[in-house]
């Protein structure tokens, strides 16, 4: 198999269960990307995050494009082989994290000039230099690139921002050319605005890519205003591509994307949470360094089938966590990844069998339980 | 089975293979003990752990006892179920680590008081209190509470020192009472003089143990003094029980200490070195942190069976440390740690084969060939 595509299986409300085939295996959606930002899933072997259920990662263009460099990556066989991982790979376009380096970046019609953060050395970032880079680091998932729109924007202000994203994608797929196997996807931008998101998704089709982004969500405007937005926006990217939503999320923000037409997703929370000793389970948030876990010998999450909830009491691991040990990133960080994996896993089943509405239901009720009595 | 005891299966000039049966596992020696300070050999889950080959872990009596507590992981069900090891565990008596706190501790007949490291708090560590922790925890091989007597140190100290540790030895055995399937070691004293060594020698013999330390070595005088001590101190103890040499130590530590019959180690180095970037391997240390690395495709050894030398290129190892990611960490332990086990392994095989000679000698030549050519 050379070819990448997307099939629909099935569909529930607004909600869809599909499949992404690759040559390097296959992505069922809606789906959970883990982050590993420098060619590497935080305190995680590849061989666990594959044990969370993740048929994909999603790699930093900004960040492998400074350490160690993409042609580096390259001369090494690729960022699969680099970070042995042999499964699809998802890389953004490097856009996000330079727009974010306030005072350090330069942006014009080209593209963006900016200082590394590491060592000060000068970079130009530019439609066709990222997808050199996505190229080079043998990327599955290619995003094109784009400004994701700060919020809030003047109607004026998002809409030059938008526009600009839009030569920026025909110059992305221009330069992206035709490479069987990998897929290009386009980023809608538009921010709060119906007819700019509908401008955005009309120029994107008209460009065409194998999958569609929607961008500039996730940056601070609240769950509310992005449902709000998610309300209309998916249905405007066409119906038989996978819709992406980028950076996005808590548990909650994700159920309620994929009850609106989102089939994948990406975020450090789960990583980051675990190194900071945050557990996300079906019942909400657990912070482990909290005291009340000292002498408690159950796990985490009794019906979790974990690592961290199948060895480990919640005693050991503040332990672990209040004496810095390496361990309690492992462990918590595993099973953050493999929450958020099951949930992608009900949500599929739900779908499939049309009983999104009470999976859904179920999820909120047992959060609003809170997390189980202290002993 | 309830009992534990060592068994002498062959000896090849003054080394000797055994094998140590308790209720928990087998051990193998000569062994290597990798340290688990704080209920967690650092980096490393303990299934991996046991996958490098290792047979029993050391925990420090001193750490646990400041945090998370003795009375608390005896709660919790001990400390093999606390950190998820269920192989046997040695502990040492804290003494070695309250001595060290120079200035923050009070020694006198008794046993020592001093603050904790952690929160200041007072404690009280005599040869009974620690012979109660070592039960609190569970542990299968319990260590005298001793004096490591400083080095150097003149001859009249020395005596003093090891004549208070041996009446700890004789404390520490009445506090033991008899505790099927767990095993007491006495410690030998003596610093560097052969009439000490023999007098503490006979002192323990006269107690009674289920094993003996070599102790008061590793401690600053050198590997060609800690020799000269190890070609007498272990035909001193009794032949039939297995002799343990606290602290040690770098892989040619070892191997001639294997040579002058000692049968258990312990060190930090594999995990320390692990965390700072340094390999060790059967040609000598790596530095990862090294620039000449950054474009190696090949891994750290190519002889080795690890995990990091499996799947990673040296170039890959080079960078996960560089961006002070933890990957780093958990795979330069894993190989360290598998190094010392496999080197363990051969020292076995060598002896019960009657070929130590031309395995040791075979160990310094690949060790002088150096590190791999730069590419």
């Amino acid at each position: 198999m050379t070819e990448a595509r997307f099939t629909l299986l099935a569909a529930d409300g607004a909600a869809r269960l599909g499949r992404i085939d690759t040559p390097r295996g296959e992505i069922r959606t809606p789906a959970f990307m883990p982050v590993g930002t420098a060619a590497t899933v935080k305190a995680m072997r590849p061989e666990s995050v594959r044990e969370t259920g993740a048929d994909i990662l999603l790699g930093n263009t900004y960040h492998l494009m400074l350490r160690p460099g993409a042609e580096r990556v390259a001369r090494m066989g690729g960022l699969h082989r680099f970070m042995n991982w042999d499964r699809p790979i998802l890389t953004d376009s490097g856009g996000f994290q330079v727009m974010s380096l306030a005072g350090l970046r330069k942006l014009d019609e080209e593209g963006v000039r900016f200082k590394s953060h590491i060592d000060g050395s000068e970079h130009h970032l530019t439609p066709e230099r990222s997808m050199e880079i996505q190229r080079l680091l043998g990327s599955d998932i290619v995003m094109s690139f784009d400004e994701c729109t700060p919020f809030p924007a003047e109607e004026g202000e998002a809409a030059a921002s938008m526009r600009l994203s839009m030569r920026w994608a025909r110059r992305s797929r221009d330069a992206f050319g035709d490479r069987p196997g990998h897929m290009l996807f386009g980023i809608q931008q538009g921010s709060v605005f119906h007819d700019q998101r509908a401008e955005s998704a009309a120029a994107l089709r008209d460009i065409g890519f194998d999958g569609y982004a929607v961008g500039g969500l996730a940056v601070g405007e609240g769950q509310e205003a992005m449902f709000d937005v998610l309300d209309y926006a998916p249905g405007m990217l066409p119906e038989d591509r996978p819709r992406y939503l980028m950076g996005v999320g808590k548990p909650d923000d994700i159920v309620g994307a994929v009850e609106r037409g989102i089939d994948m997703y990406d975020c450090v929370l789960p990583s980051r949470s675990g190194r900071t000793g945050q557990a996300l389970t079906r019942r909400g948030a657990v912070n482990i360094k909290n005291a009340r876990h000292q002498d408690d010998p159950r796990p985490l999450d009794e019906e979790c089938g974990c690592p961290a909830c199948r060895s480990y009491s919640r005693a050991y691991l503040h332990h672990v966590f209040k004496a810095g040990e390496i361990i309690s990133s492992m462990l918590l960080t595993w099973h953050n990844l493999h929450y958020y994996q099951e949930l992608m896993q009900g949500l599929r089943e739900a779908i499939g069998a049309g009983r999104l509405a009470a999976f859904v239901a179920a999820f909120h009720a047992r959060r609003a339980e809170g997390d189980i009595e202290p002993l």
